[in-house]
């Protein structure tokens, strides 16, 4: 049963950059969502993990969303969303990098938190209906990852749910 | 109509390396298969084509049959199967590898006519039904091939065709 | 005649990383000196200069004197002294660096100024007598460079100049 | 002393690809001389050490003649002069090669076993006066053979020894 897999935690992100939008899992059902979490000063990152980003969203276009997330753990000063900014100007990154969100005093970001994020770089899939269905940490094989993302592409999209009003009833999705 | 895609024309070998049998595609019926067609002196093939059927063979295991097809169209008495063999133990090669036949005084071989390819390497990768659903000649992409094969490997296999004989009937397929 | 050799000009540094002196050109005559010249938001700083520095490091030991020269002219907010410490640690970097001074409302740092570096990454190689002898910028070839270094490493230390005191007389150098 | 290096043997070849000539060290006698000891189905030499040949012929020119050398010591049906003939073309590879020659019944061809190559890639450098100064197996970086090259390419060139007669005496060499 697909139902088995865990259900995608909503990011926690103070900042977007690269859209106007302030971008949402919930908004975003219905799509294949790849987050590579990611920091600028972390050299795997940009040695393979936003290199490999950058490929997915040349070959795979609107079939799946790329979003990166800024989740810094450790030299906070150091990567600011000031030198953030410069970083992704450099890097010709175009996708909508988010700056994932601390707890006061809490080094760990919480989004990588709620995904139980080893490190980074790591690469997270959802599916159309919300569910993370790839969640690896350091390098993967691009075949791999080619062939995770073309069958979430073929699932069907969720039924939408309906939206019910206790005192009315259900209305038909639009 | 997936009917539309062209049958995969059976292969012409003159021998076989790195099995003890003579692969068909009629035999390979129901598998995705993935050719790599090469010349063992050309450089394309070793730094690109032939690491990627290598790992094709590593990331998809059962699920893909890789046959590399030794299709040599120049330079013939420099590869010979003598020199080819000592190619495929030299570059590690442990997939099945058939030698292209040639018509006698015809530089292009058979089977390279029959799949109309445009040199060396070419990937060609052929779906249960023995349809031919990618044929590329240079450097293709991982995350591409990986979406091509992890839809045809998830595509049902075939019915089999009742062997129908004329003066009998039609048994049912065992 | 090498004396058309122009002299290397003193750096200007605010502060350095990797060392707790404060390294000037004319202390260091009588070594052969590398200086890389980068900024640490540089994709091409990232993916060449710096690790080449690092060879060079590696490769010629003491008789090289590799210094890295943080030369920013763009993103001044981006790329402080803050974010650059955690950069030198993050890519294990562990030759001196220091940080280009900036004259009040100059974008162009000023040793950068000085030496008319077209741009990072540059590679200056200043021989024993205190002159360039190599200035270049982008990717330069690693047999080349050994070339450079071997003659300079090769040629004779310049003879100390005497410290002549105009009212008494020019003493031996000890 | 530099009189302690050993000096170079004779390259003993059957036949040379690239030249109309049939180069020996005794005619290089003057020249900074490298030799790129190779077999074609040595993966390490197609991918590290022929690339690194022919960067030495780009960045030095006429300061270093290049020579390749084809020693074959195991696979010798696969690795004939016809096709090594078509693997230099096909890998555009111009400098001079020769074909290492074999005792009857001997694997190890003569070259290999005066230079006591341990395998293949292996460079061999020769200063002017025909000593080896370099004898290294495998992968070697290139900062390093910059530096050795040009540190030869700096050694004055012998003077030529009177071809004296016993009968006569010793006239001026020309």
């Amino acid at each position: 049963m697909q139902s088995t897999y865990p259900a995608a935690p909503e990011l926690a992100v103070t900042r977007w950059f690269n859209t106007a939008g302030n971008p949402t899992l919930a908004d975003l059902r219905g799509d294949v969502v790849v987050i590579e979490a990611f920091q600028m000063l972390c050299p795997g990152c940009v040695s393979h993990g936003l290199p490999q980003a950058k490929r997915i969203q040349q070959a795979f276009g609107d079939d799946v969303t790329v979003l990166g997330l800024h989740s810094v753990f450790e030299h906070h000063d150091a990567m600011t969303p000031v030198s953030l900014e410069a970083f992704l100007h450099e890097y010709r990154i175009t996708f909508p990098v988010g700056v994932d969100a601390h707890e006061p005093g809490i080094s760990l970001p919480i989004t990588m938190g709620r995904y139980l994020l080893r490190g980074t770089p790591s690469l997270v899939v959802i599916d159309r209906a919300g569910r993370i269905r790839l969640n690896a940490f350091g390098q993967i094989d691009d075949l791999y990852v080619g062939a995770v993302l073309a069958r979430l592409i073929d699932e069907p999209r969720p039924e939408p749910e309906a939206d019910c009003d206790p005192d009315i009833g259900c209305p038909v999705p639009s």
